[in-house]
């Protein structure tokens, strides 16, 4: 608590103001000459204003960690937190911004406004599915990148994740069967993400039994999901799709996931239970069963922690002035944090980096910049010169 | 230009965040407490997150200084500047925001949005005569103070130094012929301000001449202005109501006084010549006319300069997390700040603090605080208790 007291941001000048000259500088009548240059050229706000390197962070605190809709004011804290993690693993300036609207036009009519300001915007926190409305048509519709980091940060990292405990199983991801359960924004978005990079037998799993193609969903993301996934049209509970999958998925709840359903899976089992706080089987308990097991907590192995993405993603796209953070950009993302630990290092209880990795922003970084370039999105500048495009 | 480059600001963390065990305080799952905590009770938002201490400072570029209506991106550099004036001056977290609108309902929707991440809202050079709808609006529909510094930054300045201008030249404001050139956004604020402190015949001039009631204005704030001012209804241009004047107050553009003007003045007249960057008349010129002279520069005595009030009345509004900022802690500000310098200190080349003078803010903040208690818009916390009630 005492951590948290007064906040856990600060605003401070790279320059103070000691003395009149420095006031006209920084201020009228110095200040004119800045406004005027960009006025002229637009292209030069990324020069001449903090927009290069800020990241707006807003949500409007309907779906804030475990805890639900709390509203925009309880919602601050984790803005806060998200914000310093910007800073202290990327060093880019966040803004936290929790908005006092839960109505989807005026979400988008409020981000939109506040493009001029930001390099970037971070989606955080709202709830489904109107998170799905608002970041489609906002990245639409806007020039600068917009990411919603629960569900493609999570995407992200499950994807690297999930690459690597392939390679441990000795499994191929255009074989295997994966079971996702929970098919949520974390859970359409972890789906999209892993069919992109190769999977092809993906079943989703939410509380009325397998998403397939016999029901006609009311939930708008639920019939477009029918349609992309689970090839054979399985039916059924959790309990039975498990039947002879290689991966299994949880963006759940607790106790989601039984022993028998691990017994009944494929040889050499992978399972990210990634259930917060509490993972959807207890680790202890998987362990006899599981080849690779992962969780979304510090204190077991192998953490999938959003941590690991969006610092790097959002560098990456700041420094090449990415228009958007696209599908590419993203797997070229999942590939780069994957591709830090060696082959040689890669065993079951370490098939994602630690969070203070100092290798991950920089590889994730590089491979962002390139990605962006190669599918247009980058703005030309310094940087992007200055990358050698692979 | 150099000064400028990536910006003026940054947002920085006020603990590192070096090890697992900060970032479970920091994020997730230490911060579900805090959140919980607020939840349970939103005054606590002013306790445990940053908006006790921090500021919007929101534009749509329309009126940027002398530049006019150049966007919300070649607004930028502005923003940022007073956000750095808001820190150095006033310890206050400022987060500049350029909304790319200029629509009066999104303007006031965004910003009422806003209204959980701050403890105020400044805004800044939006064009007239919508600032006066969206900070009218905003003041009855927010629970946050509001403040337009254009209108009422200025307004608490030009009064400070007048109230000592009058003792330097022996005159009350109450018997007082005071004309105000340029009838905007910043001469009908300073008007009304002056007329609280006691001003009776007071005249507003625009292209037109005098606003007066044998007219019928178009502009809605022409029509209410007549209806306030000008007691004795005079008539006719600048160099005719002039004639007499005690005060002369510009806000219009360089020129717009004469050397024949001042001769026409009353005895030992004072002239605020506030036109950016060039004077209503030349300081050089009219120095032999005048008794006080006071311009917007720093290059010549008596600067009247924004940043003398807006540090200091926000610095108040937030220690006492004022509802409002309110004309009884304008005429207070104005009044502490004119108070600063001592009788045996004031003369005519010395009406208003330096701009750097250590006890202005101070000065300002504590006046603000009581004034707010007296008018019922400060909520209780510790600071209230410690200021004793003057």
């Amino acid at each position: 608590m005492h951590l948290h007291e007064g906040g856990k941001l600060e605003v401070t000048l790279k320059h103070p103001i000691l003395s009149k000259e420095d006031l006209s500088k920084v201020y009228t009548p110095g200040v004119a000459e800045v406004c005027q240059a960009i006025h002229g050229d637009q292209e030069k706000a990324y020069q001449l204003t903090t927009k290069r390197n800020t990241v707006a962070v807003i949500t409007d605190g309907t779906a804030v960690l475990g805890l639900g809709d709390i509203g925009p004011r309880a919602a601050m804290p984790v803005m806060e937190g998200k914000a310093a993690l910007f800073k202290q693993f990327a060093g880019i300036d966040a803004v936290p911004l929790c908005l006092d609207t839960t109505n989807t036009e005026e979400i988008i009519l409020i981000v939109k406004a506040l493009a001029p300001t930001f390099g970037g915007i971070n989606l955080e926190d709202i709830g489904s599915p109107r998170c799905f409305e608002i970041e489609g048509r906002l990245r639409q519709e806007m020039d600068i990148p917009v990411f919603h980091d629960d569900q493609h940060g999570t995407a992200i990292v499950v994807l690297a994740g999930l690459l690597n405990a392939l390679k441990v199983c000795g499994k191929d991801i255009r074989q295997a069967k994966i079971v996702v359960n929970g098919v949520g924004a974390a859970g359409i978005s972890i789906s999209k993400m892993l069919l992109q990079a190769g999977a092809v037998r993906l079943i989703g799993v939410d509380r009325e039994g397998a998403i397939n193609r016999s029901v006609t969903y009311e939930k708008e993301h639920w019939a477009e999901f029918a349609n992309i996934s689970n090839p054979d049209n399985e039916q059924g509970p959790l309990s039975e799709v498990i039947k002879g999958a290689d991966v299994f998925i949880g963006v759940s709840t607790q106790g989601a996931l039984k022993v028998e359903d691990l017994q009944n899976m494929a040889k050499d089992p992978i399972v990210f239970a990634m259930a917060n706080p509490m993972p959807e089987i207890d680790p202890v308990l998987a362990a006899p069963y599981v080849k690779v097991m992962a969780t979304g907590r510090s204190d077991y192995p192998n953490q999938i922690n959003n941590v690991l993405c969006f610092p790097g993603i959002f560098r990456g796209a700041l420094d090449c002035q990415a228009t958007d953070i696209n599908d590419e950009m993203k797997l070229a993302a999942a590939e780069a944090l994957s591709s830090v630990i060696e082959a040689s290092e890669l065993n079951e209880n370490y098939i994602i980096p630690d969070v203070f990795d100092t290798r991950v922003v920089e590889r994730i970084r590089i491979a962002v910049v390139k990605a962006a370039i190669r599918s247009g999105v980058a703005r030309k500048n310094r940087l992007v010169e200055e990358v050698v495009v692979g």
